[in-house]
This record gives C-alpha cells, sequence and structure tokens, in this order.
C-alpha cells in the first residue's frame, strides 16, 4: 500500500504535468519530440517517487537553457564506434535527449550482437539513472546507466578530506514476468543529497553514518558540511567498507569520464579541452549498456528463474514490525500505479517554483487533480 | 610501505608455494595446464594479501577434488553464443580453470566487437574475483568479474531474516600508466566473512554495521550468527543504505544465475535440473565482461585521464591520523612486490593444513623462505 508522506503538498494530474513540461520546453525552441522526450523522463521520477528528479528541477533546466549552456536541440553525434561500443558526442545537449539516445544506440548494437555499451561526454544532467536502464526492459534486455554529476560539497576518497565525487548514481533493470522489473538505481554515496537537505531544513538529526565532520568522524549533524565536513560514500568510514562506495563512485567516473572525455570529480569546475570551447558547460559524462538476455540463455528460462529468485525472496522470514520484503523496483512500481490515479503530491515549494516557470513562460499552469 | 600483521606465521616462497601447489594438483590428475592455471589464482591471493582466498583452501579444494564433486579436467563448454556474448557450462570443474576459460572467451569476443560477457554455470568456488577482471589489462580492455556464493550463514534481503546471498563479489580492472592499474574487488557485505572469523577466533568485539542480532538490531558481538544474527550487506541497515547493498548482492545472483542457470541464494542446497545429475556440486555461477578500451577512445587519451584522476586523489587534503590516500589496487601491488623478494608469511592453521596436504597426497613440503 502506498501511503503519501504527510507534508503540505499540492497534487496534480500527472498528464496535464507532463503537458506544461511540454509546453514549457518547446516554448523554449526545443522541438516537440524533443520536448516529450525530456517530459517523458521528468515525469517518471515524479511519478514514481523519486521526488528530487522530476519537475523539481525544472526551473533549473529551464534556467540553463535560456543561458545557453545547455542546447535545448542538441547535436548528439556517434564520434567513434566498433560493432558493440559508440563514443558519444552529447553536444552539450540536455542530458534526457543525450541520455535517451545513447541508450537507444547500446540497445541497437545489443540487437545485434548480443551486447552494447556507450560512453558519453559532453551532456549534462539527465534525471533519473533509471528512466534509461528502464529503456531495456521492452527489448527483453538487461540495461545499465550510469552518470557522474559535478562535486559540489561532494564526497572525499576514503581518508580523504576534499570533496572529490559526486552522488554517481548506477542503475541495473532487468525484465521479470509476474513481478514489477527488477530496477536497482541508486547514489553511491549514502543517501542522496535530497535527504540530507530534508533534515537540515526541519532541523533534525541523520543517522550515525550519513556524513563525518572535518576531523573524519561519525556526527549526526546534518549541517556539518558547513563546517568541513562530508556526505560518506555507500558503506560509511572504512571500517564498515566505506571504501567499497569509494570504489564505485570511481568506477562510475572512470566509465562515464575517463572512458568519453567527460569531466570529472574535482575537475568538474576545471576548463578542459571539451568544456573551454563551450563556456561553463557541465561536460557530464554518462555510461550506458544493454545485453540481450536470449545472448545467454532462452528468454522464458531466464524468467522462470526471475519467478523463483523473488518468490524465495518474498517469502523468506521478516524481521519483527516487518510484514514485506521488497525488490528493487517494487515500490516504485506500486508509487506510479498509485499517483496515476491518485494524482502526484508536490511539495510547496516546488508547486511554487513551476508558478514562477509559467509566469516567466507564459504558459498557464492548470494541473491541480 | 608494507607492514605485515603481527601473528605468528611462517614465511614461505612464492614461486615455491605455486611448485608445491602444481604437484599436489597434477597429483590429483589435474594436466599441468590446468594446475598451473589454478596454482596461479591461488598464489595471487596470497601474494596480494587476500590472505583468505590463497592456498589456505587448498586442503578444501583438495577435498572436493578426491570428492568427485569438483572435476579436475572439466570439459568447458560454449553452450550458446552471439557475437559480444556467450553461456558457458563448466562442466562442474574446478573454478579457475572454468573461470579463466570463460574470461578467455570474453575478452576474445571484445577484441572483435569492443565488449565481450560470458555468464557461467555449473562451476565451483573460483578464488579472487578480481584474478579474472585482471586479465584484461594486458589486452588493454576493462575487465569484470563477479561470482555468486553458496548462502551458508548468508545475508538476508532489507526487512528480511533469513540468509539468502552469499558474499557474491564484484570486481572490476581498469589499465593505468603510470599507477598500479585500477582493481576494484569486493564482497557485496560490508566485511568478508574471513574479518568476521579473525575477530570470533579472538573474542573480540566488532564495529557496529557489520552485523544485526535476530531482531535486527546492531551488535557488536561476531558471534551473533549462532544465535540467528545475520551479517549485514554493504551499507547496513537500510537507514545507512543497506538496501544498496542488498541490490548488489541480487544483482549478483540475476548475472550469474539467472542468465546462466547456475544456483543461487537460498536455492543453493536445494537440488535442480542442472544440480541433480552432478550429485552434490555446487553449481556455481560467474559472470565475465570485458570492454576495449579503444572502442570508445583512443587508449592514451584515456590513460591520460587516469593519470589525471589519480593525481587529484592522491593529492587531496587528508584527514587527521594519513598520510596518504589509496586508489583500489594500488595496496594488493605493494604487498605483491613486498612479497616476491620477502616471502609470503602463512598463518600457522593454514601451514599446518598444506603439511596434511603434503602427507596424504606425497607431495614434499619445501616451500619456507
Amino acid at each position: 500500500m502506498v501511503v503519501e508522506q504527510e507534508i503540505d503538498t499540492v497534487v496534480v494530474d500527472a498528464q496535464r504535468l507532463e503537458d506544461f513540461v511540454v509546453r514549457v520546453l518547446t516554448t523554449l525552441g526545443m522541438t516537440a519530440q524533443n520536448a516529450k522526450e525530456t517530459a517523458e523522463v521528468l515525469i517518471k521520477a515524479d511519478i514514481t517517487g523519486v521526488d528530487s528528479h522530476g519537475v523539481p528541477r525544472l526551473p533549473n533546466y529551464v534556467a540553463r537553457i535560456k543561458a545557453g549552456t545547455v542546447k535545448p536541440n542538441p547535436e548528439v553525434r556517434v564520434v567513434h564506434e566498433l560493432a558493440s561500443t559508440a563514443l558519444v558526442d552529447g553536444g552539450n545537449g540536455i542530458g534526457m535527449v543525450v541520455g535517451r539516445r545513447a541508450m537507444a544506440i547500446a540497445i541497437q548494437k545489443a540487437q545485434a550482437t548480443g551486447a552494447g555499451f556507450v560512453s558519453v561526454r559532453n551532456s549534462s544532467h539527465y534525471g533519473i539513472a533509471g528512466y534509461y536502464a528502464r529503456m531495456a526492459l521492452p527489448h527483453n534486455m538487461i540495461g545499465i546507466s550510469m552518470t557522474n554529476v559535478g562535486a559540489g560539497g561532494g564526497t572525499p576518497a576514503t581518508y580523504g578530506r576534499t570533496g572529490l565525487f559526486g552522488t554517481n548514481p548506477i542503475a541495473v533493470a532487468a525484465p521479470t514476468r509476474k513481478d514489477p522489473p527488477f530496477v536497482m538505481d541508486f547514489a553511491t554515496t549514502v543517501v542522496a543529497f535530497g535527504k540530507l537537505q530534508i533534515a537540515m531544513r526541519r532541523g533534525q538529526k541523520v543517522p550515525l553514518g550519513w556524513v563525518m565532520d572535518r576531523e573524519g568522524n561519525l556526527t549526526d549533524n546534518p549541517n556539518t558540511r558547513a563546517d568541513g565536513g562530508y556526505m560518506l560514500p555507500l558503506g560509511g568510514l572504512k571500517e564498515t567498507g566505506g571504501h567499497k562506495g569509494y570504489g564505485l563512485m570511481l568506477l562510475v567516473d572512470i566509465l562515464t569520464a575517463a572512458l568519453s572525455g567527460a569531466a570529472f570529480g574535482a575537475t568538474f569546475a576545471k576548463p578542459n579541452e571539451a568544456t573551454r570551447a563551450t563556456g561553463s558547460a557541465a561536460n557530464t559524462g554518462h555510461f550506458f549498456g544493454a545485453f540481450r538476455i536470449d545472448g545467454f540463455r532462452p528468454l522464458e528460462e531466464f524468467l522462470d528463474a526471475m519467478d523463483e529468485m523473488y518468490q524465495v525472496i518474498h517469502s523468506s522470514e521478516k524481521l519483527p514490525g516487518h510484514d514485506r520484503i521488497y525488490v528493487h523496483g517494487e515500490i516504485d512500481w506500486e508509487t506510479e500505479a498509485h499517483r496515476r490515479v491518485h494524482g502526484i503530491p508536490l511539495d510547496i515549494p516546488t508547486y511554487k517554483g513551476l508558478e514562477a516557470v509559467s509566469k516567466d513562460m507564459g504558459v498557464p499552469l492548470d494541473i491541480k487533480k
């Protein structure tokens, strides 16, 4: 059962919210096709409950497109390719348009050879990583999606205290038969930055393990970053496996940036060959992959195994206070089903942000459920 | 600087240790080639400091080969393939022989198309995951290696208390120019089981975050598993991101088992179509991958980026009490350089285990440095 959070919200209709985003983007000069593709990615975040990655970011995207640092209709170009790999230049385009084209190339290559992998440079924020991984599912493929993220207030290496890594998310999606598809989509920090922001706003303490102070000690103070503290990588400090999260963050930077020529970690703010030509463009890097299930095993046998795996997990013994065990993707799936019918609750600052965009762009905001 | 642990050890010579292992394995009927390949993987663990995964396991491998549940000279067979993918059946072979052949196939496919991926069923324990990822390096490729592990005393799903997942390690290796190669190789639990065993043997408490009791609370008691407690996935409990580690464990089971037909999680002990025919063979699954760097970007440009990345990380500010920041693979590299010259310190139980194997197999043990 989906229980929405008890905060002040405005409940909006998913389809009308998407239509609003499309109109805003086309008013900015985006083609109808690009606007539709971008809006779908944004609304997928809002409707699946990834409330930090959908329309709350629209004002920022609008500002960047207006400033010219993000191109609404980029030339997305294959720079180099082999049968199963490609380097794609995103032409400083909006991440959703770049990401969808690059993932489509990975899928096309997987169709031909069994596996396709694409590394992308000169892109920008692409929304939820999971969107692109999910694109593989209708093709009966396993999908992979990663992006690096600018290091503003980022995470240091183990034993370090210079913020080097963004929240560098990793997403993988795999098809299922009876259950919602497997969709793992997470930041390689302990928690996404949005969760820390909520605690800061509400003056709440955070669990030990989320952040460290500038001496490297765990603290429950969400404001520690103001005093030189940092968000920790998945695993926390070294003694609880934080070097593993640090490894995953670095791996994302290797696959999205070292392999493509995108900026990475602390170099995000530093002009390099790629960013010099384009002003203050982010030069974000992505990495996409797709495997054909039947490149390994008949699809039906794979789905049988997934059925069995889910059955074993769901029926395993629960801890006290819990009556259900989730597999990755189930909560998103149920949230989407609920919000499609009952609407998407937007918090007040997000709704006010959309009102400002509406006024600025002259696009009426008629989205309330 | 490498400082060896202060425990009672017997220091042995790496080359003579490898020769001993080869002779034991050939005495068991393994071909010279297979014995050499197996010994190399084992000794790579001992010499790089992964003390739990090298010759301490030799007595177990010997017992399994003698019992017939692991085949010393397996028929490793490609069951199905596309240009960039393959399903390999390991014929219940020893994991090192199966793993090396399967990874060689992934590399061969990557040579042809840019990317190669192989899922493996009917294998057995393959030693350190990192060995196979490293095999990609001389080919200027990025290498990937994963294996699932039987769930004996394993780790539950988030909110669960049935042990479903083994320590399911993930390894990735990437080439560098000046620095030791990037080699990330870790269990998807907070710590490897061996570390918990050490604390149990020594009667020491463990850091909060390693294990939970049967009610789902963190505890510093390493013996909690005897009372129904469990090792936690990377990230620990849900509030510190444990569902992410659970996702990684499950991902390894999907890629190594659902994709191949190997056993997984709680089904390890359950006979299925694959294991029924082969008695109590483990039916372990592996997953291997390789990418050509120049399938994306010229090698020299990639190596330039890696140089810069390492330079930024190494020169970042350190926490108090630390004068160096490591990148994954550096400690292994330095340990190998040190142990190649000064010998490998084996703990007393391990040395006694080798003495027993020596006596049993009639192979003289002349390995002391």
